[in-house]
Parts: structure tokens; sequence; C-alpha cells
């Protein structure tokens, strides 16, 4: 078979707040692959199918040496990478079959790779009724943040409150059906009328605009709160921490970190990657009440809880979302030309569900 | 026997800043008392011995409906109460035996005290070779707060890093113990040189000065911190923010809360009853560390541990106290009419080691 296209999606330039499309990354078709002969070294060709597109890419737009972030940066000339699977084409190594699947979080965005090794990537299965875009959202990172967050420090107890803001995102969505599970009343937020009505679909008991709403009285009339998943810090927080229940738990997903303190380079990717906002923040002034209510905080920092948890998450949510016990919303764009496009849409915040590029069709 | 003097400290007036004595509080001996006739109307006569003075005590001291407190105010015209030790005079009650001793947080600040009904009061055994006073520090609530505290929640495992504040203080100087028994690397601050001398002294393996030091470079080259026990809020929990282990360990013991957040009271006084501090600070800024290290944030509220290790504490720490396994330090002042002026040493720091007044030898 002749030589064809490898499309891939380039950094081309550190952006001055949001990533332009064409600007900050170029869809590159210079380069050819012959899948047949190209030469794996002993490593395997993979064929992308679905890459996902996250918040926390603009983080990784950033010069190198910059700053003690925990990412690496992206480099100037290669193409982007993150999550995403693929079905391998040849391999010549043992521990890849041929026609098995991959998934990880650093899956170059372009059409094919040849991959040395299998190094933190895994082999994937996939529920017969669910497509592989799934398992970059309710089945994948987003998901197992819900579920392993959720089973490791929530706690939930029937009868009481949980408090879940970006309610209608990737992650929220599943708390919020995991706290109904648990029998606890349930209150989330979110920034449009879309985004209530689908959080209202799935079960919250009060779901409500916080563009619009006073969140301060909604807490006040329905809390106290006994579990909050944090998505976004800032007074949020600070309304939760005054309106927690004795013996709260607090469970931080994402933070508005706010301004930078003292003797300390933060610079705005990081907080970005964090948050996925870019509104700039006071610090937290009421932490007291973690002392005098007794509250537990926890970051949730998924590589930690992959480990204790993966194996149950695959042996029952994949099902849970094919049967429509969990539901979940996708915003599927097809072709990787589009990926710039949709890496801005996911800045801004107009996706609704979890943002997945499918490159191609199996 | 005649009627004999009944000494009183009365709260008087609400101070404005800190509590001055014979204005915010007055040393009263216009009562007296029979300790022989005076009706107990079922209750029992209690004789005062040892009284613990806090930094909490200023956040008692306004007026009533006030904010939203958790403690109750002082009553203008009534004695204080606190943590404190008595000796059962008589007893009307079978539940409380004559020469039996009683501990609680609720003892007036009298000579003698008719008390109703035992109530949250305890019974209490002392340790042939310790001092009363001791059960008001280390083998009383600041101990207690050290000991279930770093139990619930700090995991210390051998060759990783504790960094204590306030670490001269009841609770500090315990923590740093515990945390060398528990095979860590301890660095520990203070605020005056004496203070560092103590800390090396029980163990701490790095002891400075924070008013003199930098604590930044201090913890850039001695962390990062695995465990933090945190006494101050404030800036000081940014840096330890910034130099955290993954997955450290944050014990929140006391807080500056600084600045009011929008719509929420917390007037000076509570403030001060949570930090024993009353130095404004600008909230927490850079809590994202707790998602990117997986980092535990715990409040440390007494009443919620001590169910779990009361028998515990008394079984074991009296015994290492009075063996010199554990080493204390107590600031130890005759005489209730002092009790005013110790007030206001506590809440201008000039105390080393655990405030008491001892009211009567037995």
């Amino acid at each position: 078979m002749a030589p064809i296209r490898n499309g891939r999606v380039l950094f081309n330039a550190i952006p001055r707040g949001y990533p332009i499309p064409g600007e900050t990354t170029v869809y590159d078709t210079t380069q050819v692959i012959d899948i047949d002969t190209a030469p794996l070294l002993g490593g395997f060709l993979l064929k992308t199918l679905v890459l996902s597109v996250d918040p926390y890419m603009r983080g990784r737009m950033y010069a190198p040496g910059l700053g003690d972030s925990y990412t690496e940066p992206f480099q100037i000339g290669k193409p982007l990478t993150g999550f995403g699977i693929g079905v391998v084409v040849r391999s010549e190594t043992s521990v890849v079959e041929e026609e098995s699947y991959i998934y990880g979080s650093t899956i170059p965005h372009q059409e094919y790779s040849i991959i040395p090794t299998l190094g933190d990537l895994e082999i994937i299965e996939k529920h017969p009724d669910l497509p592989w875009s799934t398992y970059l959202g309710a089945a994948g990172m987003p998901g197992q943040t819900a579920y392993m967050g959720w089973k490791e420090f929530a706690h939930g107890k029937q009868g009481e409150t949980a408090f879940i803001t970006s309610g209608a995102g990737s992650v929220g969505s599943m708390v919020i059906q995991l706290a109904k599970q648990a029998g606890m009343k349930v209150i989330a937020s979110a920034g449009s009328e879309d985004k209530v009505k689908f959080m209202k679909e799935i079960g919250a008991d009060i779901a409500f605009n916080y563009k619009t709403t006073n969140t301060h009285n909604m807490l006040k009339h329905e809390g106290p709160i006994d579990v909050y998943w944090d998505n976004v810090g800032g007074e949020m927080l600070e309304m939760v921490l005054k309106f927690a229940a004795p013996k709260g738990r607090l469970l931080e997903c994402g933070l508005i970190s706010g301004t930078t303190p003292p003797n300390e380079v933060m610079p705005y990717f990081e907080r970005l990657w964090v948050s996925g906002y870019n509104s700039p923040s006071l610090g937290i002034r009421n932490l007291h009440h973690l002392v005098t209510k007794g509250l537990t905080m926890n970051g949730i920092f998924l590589p930690r809880l992959l480990p204790k948890y993966e194996t149950e998450f695959y042996n029952t949510i994949p099902e849970m979302l094919a049967k429509g016990e969990i539901k979940y919303s996708a915003d599927i764009t097809k072709g990787l030309e589009k990926l710039g496009d949709v890496i801005l849409a996911v800045q801004k915040g107009w996706n609704t569900g979890k943002a997945v590029v499918v490159v191609a069709e199996e």
C-alpha cells in the first residue's frame, strides 16, 4: 500500500489568553506514512480512533522551564498529546497484539503513531453497546475521577445533603447520580438553563443556575451541606464552608486558586489546568470552619486512586452506562482537523458534555 | 464553721481589643459561703483547685446575640467559666462522691461552686507523680488535641518530614514528640529564641524563630512536608501547601481566618477563638495544591475524637509524662486574683507553656 496522509495537530505558538486555532495549534498534512512498511523498531503502530479535549490542555501551552508546573509543556512544532484511544495496526512487541485497543493519557494528536513501548498506556476492552468516545468521558478519566473520588472520600449517607458544582459536566453529572444512589438530597449548580435542565433529568433534587440564582440563599435554605463536590473553588467554596454541616466532607476536584501568593510562581496556565476557568479570585478566607466543624477536605488526584478502584470501575460502570442506569452527555466532533476549534470551545465553556474528537472510525 | 470568702472572677465589661484586668474582668471578694451548711439542692459543692487560661476565652467576651458564634458568651456580672479541676467537698447526689475530683470545660472561676448535676463534667483520677495542673495541659485538653488529632489524621511514617507551628505551645510541643516517636524528621517553628531552645530540647531536628528566619527558604531546603500541624493558618499555610509532599496530610488545629468573606458574619472574637492570634491575613490562595498533590486537610475538632481515644489517652499519656518520656512546659500562677492578668498574658503570648492558675492546694 502506498504512503498515506498522516494528519497531525501541532503546537505552533504559546497563546496569550485563549488558544487560537490556526495560530496556537495548526492542523498539518505534510507528513505521510506507509502503514505496511514504516519501521516500528520493536514498537507498534497505532491508528488513533478518539481523542479527548480537556481544560487542562491550556495548562501545557507554556514555555519549557517556566514555573514549577507538574505537567510537561507541549513542544513547539510537535503534535499535542492527551487522553485518547487507538487500535494497533502492526506490532513488533509481544506485549501488544495487533487489533488490540490502547488507552492512555499520552496519545499523540495524529492519525497514526509509531509508539516504541507500551509504557503507561493500557490495553483496553470495550463494552459492545458503548462507543469508544464514552471511554474518554463517563467510562474514562472524568468518570473515574467522579467514581473513585466519591468512593474514597464522600461517605455519603441516606438523608444527608450533597452539593455538586459544575453538575452538568462529565465529572459532576456522574457525581450527582452517585449521590442519588447513596440516598442523598442533591443540590447541583451550573451556568446555563440547558445545564440546569440536564441536571434535573439525571436526578438532582435542586438544580440552579449560579449566574441567575443567589447561591448563598440557596445553601442557607437547602443546607447544611454534608458532602461538597468542588469543581470551582473561590467564593462558592467559602459559602459551602459557611453552610457545611459538622463532620462535612469537602471533595476538591477543581479550584480557582486566585491571586498568586508571595514567593510562589503560579502562572495563568497552572490555575487554568486545575480550574478549567480563568476568572481570578481572592483566597479562601474562612477555613476556620474546618476546625470548628471538624471538616475534611480531600484533593482528588486520580493517579493515587486508580490502583485501588480501576478494576471495580471497569467491572461496573460501563455496564451501567450501557443499560442507561447512569446517564451521560457527550459532545462529539468528527475530524482531527477540527481539534483546535474544540480546544477553544472547551476553554470558553461552549461544549455541553464531554468533548471528544473522533479521528477515525474503526 | 463560719462562712468564708468565696473569691470570684467576674466578667465585667466587653473588651475592645485586649481584655484588661480590673476592667474586662474583676476579682470579687464580696460573696461568702458556709461550706458546711450551704444548701446543695441535690447537687454537690466543688472546691476549685486549678483553672486553665486559654486563648479561646477572648472569643467568649462578646454581647449575647451578636454573630453566629458557636460558643456562648460570658455573662456580664457572672463568673467566667472554663477548663478546670476541683475536689468535691460535699455531695447530695449518688453520682458524685465526696473527695472525688471533677474535670470539665465549664468550671466556674470561683473558689467554691455549688453544681446541680454532673452533666458534661467528668470524674477524674490523677497519676500520683503528676500535679493537677498537668491535667489542664499535657494530660488535658491541649494534650488530647495533640494526641487524638495526630492519631486520627497524621499517619506519620519513618523517614517522612513533619512541620509543626507553635511548636513550643502545649499542643505543638506534644506533637513534636509524637512525630519523633513515629520516626519522622521534625521541623518546628515558634516566635522566640527561648521557644526555639525548648523545641530543640524536646527533640525537634530543626527549630527556628519564624520572626527572624525566612520560613519559605527553610521549607524549600528542609521539605517537602509530609505532615503539617497547623496552629496558625495564613501565609505559613500557603507556604506549606507549596512545599507539601504528594499525599501530604495537613492537620488544622488553629487558623488565622483573615478578612471576612462576603455574606459572612465572622467578628473579631470568633477569629480569635480559632486562632489565638489577632493579626489579620488574606485568604488562602493556593488550595489548588490539594488537588494536584492529592493532599488531605482535616480540621481537628476534639469532641469528635474523644469517644474514640479518651480511654487510650488516659491509659498511656499520664504515665509517659510522669516518667519523663514526654516532656511538657507549664506556666503556673498561684491565686485566683491573678487570673485576669493571666488572661491578658495569654492573649499577648507572654506565657511559656500551658497557662494554669492554681486556686487552692488540696
